[in-house]
């Protein structure tokens, strides 16, 4: 095995030889995700050896790793001992990515990556900066992959799926047709489907590609007469096959939208170039016109129909059902039988295992313990796996995705006694989870305008979660989708500000997460429904899909208002009432005093 | 005199002969000022007798009025009798004015309106909409003005003033060097300064040209060797003369400024096409770079230094010694002597006026008795003039400009008894006052991140007061001034969302308008202010500049939470701390009780 030392010095051998200065080594695949890729992507990964959400930037003389706030601590360890040095992005003096790709980049030099894994907007952006220096461009070459060949992983070949009817509420047809409808209403001939997620919305199809997201590498192209589904054939079932039939979609080489783009002449094409990769890009001829913005699916799949709503609704009862049989295993056997992140985390997965139409987690469990609990998207490797004792916090941020819909749930567990500051901590994440649950908005009001709610009283205490408080939830896709989102801070750095519309998910996740020594967080999914239409315009507010008590043993009243305290009492009575249908005994038991009444 | 009717019909004719199918008739005078302006521009109001805001356009068989949700209840009065329709900006199924406007101009018509009052900005956007139909832009006739000719008043003439330095706390050679580095630091070879507040800031010069606001109508133009000043000359007096000299600033005429322009060749001109009138604006040769950005002033102006700062509390402190001595006599004397809105708002003019240094209202008093409380710029004029008994609501919106600084500040006064709802409404609207005072929030953060705490608990019970819950306040200038304010919804259709600094003033002025009923607002004026700064960054939050007691008698503590009450009992402690040095007698004691310690 290389070390990610030695790693590095061969990356600057090829580059030396490509004649390439700087050499970037995006988080992306072909498709741009913004999250999660598969295995076969993972450059940055076999490069750095860090898993978290980032990006990499090489010269001759420095090596950098740029992430966020919910991994600094956790890159501090990955990248200990290594060259590399942590850039903590969006910190005071810390250049971003972008701005220090042209500002490394020499007079008359050269800057390269991977063109199948640069979004074409930032191609862009990079040639337009980069011509100032007369610096060129070299993105033909996956230096990575040179260096990774014998090791890295193949691309996803597992047979995809139908997803039915009973499951969307709408046949492919349904939704091919309000998307020709969208198309028309801009003027579009062509419509270019980039991101994993719109091909498996459009046409009710799942794939099993990339751990625990149910889609699939594909492109599609939607025209008024056709539409073209670009896929490795020997991934298309005898199902599938019959299904495509049936609604008229074209099955095509999944390297074969290449070609086709290049036919196109004279066309309106609708395509986000945030999402399409540089080279894929670069085969449309300049004699089209570009409608460079978000695919219209974006917007379709947020907002949730009747049944996708159904369905999610009854996910989120077994859900509750699993979390509420391991939060009873977890808080009367904590101390009496070995336990540890890894063995918590297990219990948990079987406890989902047992609900009908399970499908996989939605996304990596995290089963943090106190100090580990810090890093916001920790997960428990052999080396990190911490044993439980009867003290602390445990924090579990887990999810399923069922046939039926996906669910995201984190619960802060008091395992023993606790100290003032840390029930402190946890009563303030639930008076601002308590408050962004209760808004009750205008048409037209964002996340944006809704994040204090939930951010305001750590900020009272000055301190902050460095995140989001909500993303978007997908209905048996992506757990975390937008457009829309909840956070703060100036919306032109923000791309998930949508106006939040009747049918959204979002989560409801504040935290307090202090380094090395705690992480608190508590989360619910969200429902946007209609409520009141008046002379203002039309109100809406948020239904809570989750249900799962929170630890009253950490809440800690003289944090709380009045209204704090009924709210959590009304939310106590109704996951009550919903699970104890689907419990009994001794867990049934745990639950009615989980869910008691408190008073101050 | 003619009828509004008449008018219209007389502008129809000269439509017609000019070839023109649609006229835009829009608010703003030469300088794009959004709100107030001289006499002379009030074009809309010579053809509609509407005085709030709004723009007028019209066609062979239609006249509109757009006004927004401020306005909708007097506007309604206004064009009672009249043709004009009125629009209801912002409301489902009404045309934005612009859209509007290019949706009626026919293909290959004509649209015309006076391009010194359209700005440079939406002169393109509308030439490039019109481009489609093939239609053109006729901006070259003030229509208006040919039909008002005789009647028009003349553009303003009084002498200018120099605001000395003991107020301001910069000479104008330290602002003209903030403002040079600003413009190397964007590459700007000029700066022209269109705002009719700039130049007043840059060169510490005030003027009397528009009721209520201590601006002058003058251009300016910066470059790195030179300042020029457009004025009509004979409004200098010596010391300004005087001042100017020491200032090396050199003065031309008024309309001298296009013939300045269109000498210049090749340079970075820094320019708001958003406040640069079109036909100025077309003076620039495109040979030219434009950097197309609010000026660098606007932010300076904004962040008041710590000289504006002192200057600015000790006119709050005269303003809530004025504030306090009228709210006793409005409370004690009501019912027992005459009282009308406009003799009761005359009395608070003649307290405001004991206070040194007074120079005049910040803006027009709003002295509003019951229902017509709820238009929310009512001005009481000779025929609505309501007397006033002694029960409901009293609501007055008013403000001085001290050469120390300028206030502005809501009080909604109990006369008599009140109904339930009256109070419920009153302290709902309290609440979200002190919750957005209390707010505690990191660098980075905008009014739309905090607009919710304001609103709130009004949409609660699902009303919206349907304007921004703030505006900026400026430094002996304009009452309302950006880059900030505290607004909600899309921050693209939101200019005014700057993240909020250490220095910016701001107020605070939920609100409620039940039309033809009632309207209550409670208005406080904030200083943001650095708190702590530590891992998270640098919190900040609001220092309260007013000092005047809240009508207790109007308060239902039930509405209110244990927070909430502390709050108020602690600001009413400051408020009497801090005025009571200045009262005596009678004022004093009833000062005292206006103050007391309130409990559930």
């Amino acid at each position: 095995m290389r070390t990610v030392n030695e790693k590095i010095e061969q990356l600057r051998t090829l580059m030396r030889d490509k004649g390439i200065d700087v050499y970037y080594i995006p988080n992306e695949d072909d498709h741009l995700s913004p999250e999660y890729t598969a295995d076969y992507f993972k450059c940055k990964y076999f490069m750095s050896e860090f898993e978290g959400a980032g990006c990499m930037i090489i010269t001759q003389d420095f090596a950098g790793l740029w992430t966020d706030g919910r991994y600094f601590t956790q890159a501090e360890s990955d990248l200990k001992g290594t060259c590399i040095e942590l850039m903590r992005m969006r910190q005071p003096g810390v250049p971003a990515p972008m701005a220090f790709l042209v500002e490394q980049t020499p007079e008359n030099g050269c800057l390269g990556f991977d063109g199948h894994v640069v979004s074409a907007a930032d191609t862009v952006m990079l040639k337009k900066a980069l011509k100032k220096k007369n610096a060129k461009i070299h993105l033909d070459d996956d230096l990575v992959g040179i260096l990774w060949e014998k090791e890295r992983p193949a691309m996803p070949e597992e047979p995809l799926y139908v997803l039915p009817k009973k499951y969307t509420g709408e046949t492919p047809a349904e939704r091919i047709r309000r998307v020709r409808e969208a198309m028309k209403k801009k003027g579009a001939d062509v419509l270019v489907l980039t991101t994993l997620e719109d091909p498996c919305w459009l046409l009710n199809v799942r794939g099993n590609d990339i751990e625990c997201t149910p889609v699939a590498y594909v492109f599609a192209i939607v025209t008024h007469r056709a539409v073209y589904y670009y896929v490795d054939k020997k991934r298309i079932t005898d199902a599938v096959k019959k299904h495509f039939k049936k609604y008229k979609v074209t099955v095509r080489p999944y390297q074969g939208m290449r070609k086709d783009l290049e036919k196109l002449q004279n066309k309106t094409i609708w395509a986000d170039m945030r999402s399409f990769n540089a080279i894929d890009y670069s085969r449309i001829s300049t004699e089209n016109q570009i409608i460079n913005e978000s695919s219209p699916i974006l917007a379709f799949r947020a907002c949730k129909n009747a049944a996708e709503i159904r369905n999610t609704r009854h996910a989120h009862v077994k859900d509750g059902v699993a979390m509420v049989k391991f939060l009873h295993w977890l808080k009367t056997n904590v101390g009496k039988i070995p336990m540890t992140e890894i063995s918590a985390q297990d219990r948990l997965y079987a406890f989902r295992e047992e609900g009908e139409g399970y499908i996989e987690p939605s996304f990596p469990t995290i089963s943090a313990y106190k100090g580990n609990a810090a890093m916001l998207h920790y997960s428990a490797s052999e080396k990190s796996n911490a044993v439980i004792h009867p003290e602390g916090f445990l924090l579990v941020d887990s999810g399923g995705t069922y046939f039926d819909g996906t669910t995201d749930i984190t619960r802060t567990i008091a395992l023993g006694p606790l100290s003032e500051e840390e029930k402190k901590y946890f009563t303030l994440v639930l008076k601002g989870m308590l408050a962004l649950t209760r808004a009750h908005f205008l048409y037209g009001t964002t996340g944006n305008n809704l994040d204090i709610l939930a951010r305001g009283p750590l900020w009272d205490i000055d301190i902050d979660y460095q995140c989001g408080t909500g993303h978007g939830v997908g209905h048996v896709l992506a757990v975390h989708e937008g457009p829309h989102g909840i956070r703060w801070g100036m919306p032109a750095n923000n791309r998930a500000n949508a106006v939040l519309e009747p049918g959204m998910i979002v989560s409801n996740e504040p935290g307090v997460y202090l380094p090395h020594k705690l992480g608190i967080r508590t989360e619910n999914e969200l429902l946007t429904v209609k409520g009141k239409k008046n002379f203002y315009g039309q109100f809406l507010h948020f239904e809570t899909l989750t249900y799962c008590p929170i630890d009253l043993d950490a809440v800690d009243t003289q944090y709380l208002e009045d209204v704090d305290i009924q709210q959590l009492n009304a939310y106590h009575e109704d996951v009550y009432k919903t699970l104890s249908p689907y419990l009994e005994g001794e867990v049934l038991e745990w639950l009615k005093e989980a869910t008691r009444r408190i008073t101050r």
